[in-house]
């Protein structure tokens, strides 16, 4: 897509942090961070939205999901269990779809929010 | 999980508003919802937290993804393209992990959230 920005930074043409690439995903840190950790995971391949995609591409969909949990153990944020029993730490993934969702660049991604409080 | 009211929920034990239902996979109300739409789409197996999923369950985590997709445009929140080509509607999904990231119940969930503003 000519004018997608997110397609600009797979192909290299705009430069970002880039965490994570593979043949599938790119992950790189958001411009603009909401928390500490704050990556975006993006498709090479352009989608406009979640409603973009079908079926045929779950596959991706849950590489996204497991790649974001990878994406927040190496950036510290995975939940870990104390010796008491108690979990600390965490993150979020947040995919936001069309205005009403918040989406902003349409070309689908999925955020992974997290690191030290406060953020939400 | 014994104590899981997700598990509970997946066994029938405990009543929910059900919207969708298979081998894989249950989505009921939010009884706090957040939004007009407030989905909650789990897994029957039971999962901690999205760091608890290994990649072997990759393709479960994509059907979550793209049931979001289909929940949310059953439930007249997937974005809808204008004659002026502008979009309207959206929704978020979201997987609060940990205490950090928000997760109040630990059975692994997806949050699908829409529906007319206000709502964030």
């Amino acid at each position: 897509m000519d004018n997608c920005i997110f397609c600009k930074i797979a192909a290299g043409q705009i430069p970002a942090t880039i965490v994570y690439e593979d043949e599938d995903l790119i992950a790189f840190n958001d411009i603009r961070p909401a928390a500490p950790v704050h990556i975006l995971i993006i498709p090479r391949k352009h989608f406009d939205t979640l409603s973009s995609v079908g079926v045929e591409h779950e596959g991706l969909l849950g590489k996204m999901l497991t790649l974001a949990s990878q994406l927040a153990e190496k950036a510290g944020c995975a939940p870990v269990l104390q010796a008491d029993g108690s979990l600390t730490g965490g993150y979020k993934t947040l995919i936001n779809c069309g205005p009403d969702g918040g989406q902003e660049v349409y070309h689908l991604h999925m955020h992974v929010i997290g690191g030290p409080k406060p953020w939400r």
